[in-house]
């Protein structure tokens, strides 16, 4: 494995310093100006086959360079977002590795409440909030908790939400980090303005509620990039997936 | 919508008329001997958010460019495949739309014997096999049906399947259209060369089985290409999400 990286798009293409991916976007864009809400970027990583996680955790799929590409986003967020089922999933850190200077707002939004919050990896510095129906004040202080009413359909109301952290955060870029409920939730509302999509070079196979059959127990395979087209937003993605091929970059 | 087709990678970009993404390769590879089973591919759509249908079906996923790669496809393969369950969501054709020319061999695989064949658009000349257990061939006659143990896990020998199409038939490229189980069963069993997965540009959202919530009832959102980078096989893709980023091509 190297660290060559290359932007293929938009043309032309150039090679850029391993670890600088995202790292120089100008975000939120210089001319928005919507008090409203905070401007929302979503990223998630997958496999090649749409899969956001291995036997329920995220943490198996990204790369190396993808944990630096998603630091380099949290870098720049005011503040970071997940759903609780998220972190009921595993255990795991929404700071910056560097603890000396400012870290984004941990935030987390649970419809029941309930929070597995020793799965929560706080740095030092870094700082909870708790998004929730009215009983999470009680449960996790007012210092650490915003309550939000719930929506017609008995979720909480992100709309609410995301004003709250614009008005009473001073959160202009909020990053959200999945799981996929909240993430559509988001996108389906309007709310979210961009989504960065790691696909990872590997295939997970299909989930319990996918598969027709009972689930053979798999390992992820790996695949071997091939070439890209690009017509009109759609991507042509063509990989190998037997090992004796996958060092032969024909095209 | 224009119908411009730019090969991003391999490196260096270029330019290819429209609707000829895939036509000029070479499949199976030259090299490639192997008396055993046929070169085995998989062709995909599937959203940007790893979705393969929507309310079950494929169709609503690829755009027109989608479709004639598809049929590029198609046009290199001796025969195409997909399993039962992926003819039950919709009526659909896996033929060539010139008729004039050979088609390939329509196989469906089937673990139950039941099959809405209704639902299979069989063009002029084109031949159907059934693939299943021993009495798919009473019900379907030995012409149109091929009788394959079950493996001890009660789905469908495989890999006998794919060698009696090679022996058998003649089949030297078989093209495989899913659905996602009969895709991974042969990927997770070592038997597919080669993956072409389109991303198209769209966010559908997540299934019944993945929403922790009840479903919102909600339609597939646009989404437009930003940037694509490249590192060691992983691909890192921006969108914009909101309409009136959507035409602004800033990188």
């Amino acid at each position: 494995l190297t660290d060559t990286v290359t932007r293929l798009y938009p043309l032309p293409p150039r090679e850029i310093p391993a670890g600088s991916i995202y790292a120089d976007l100008e975000l939120p864009p210089h001319r928005r100006h919507d008090p409203g809400r905070p401007y929302v970027i979503i990223n998630m990583v997958g496999s090649v086959d749409g899969k956001t996680s291995v036997d329920g955790k995220a943490a198996g799929l990204g790369s190396r360079i993808d944990r630096q590409t998603m630091r380099n986003l949290r870098a720049r967020a005011d503040a970071v977002m997940i759903g609780a089922n998220t972190l009921r999933a595993e255990k795991l850190s929404l700071g910056l590795d560097d603890t000396r200077g400012p870290q984004p707002l941990a935030v987390v939004v649970t419809a029941s409440g309930e929070l597995p919050l020793d799965n929560l990896l706080l740095p030092e510095r870094q700082k909870l909030l708790v998004i929730g129906p009215q009983p999470v004040v009680g449960r996790f202080g007012p210092e650490r908790a915003l309550a939000i009413p719930a929506s017609p359909s008995g979720t909480i109301d992100l709309e609410a939400a995301l004003s709250a952290l614009r008005t009473e955060y001073a959160v202009e870029l909020l990053l959200v980090e999945g799981g996929p409920t909240l993430n559509h939730a988001l996108i389906s509302a309007g709310l979210a303005d961009e989504l960065f999509r790691t696909v990872a070079p590997t295939l997970v196979g299909p989930t319990h509620g996918e598969a027709v059959h009972e689930r053979l127990p798999t390992e992820p395979s790996p695949a071997s990039l091939r070439s890209v087209y690009l017509a009109d937003n759609e991507l042509f993605l063509r990989y190998a997936l037997q090992p004796d091929h996958q060092t032969n970059n024909y095209s």
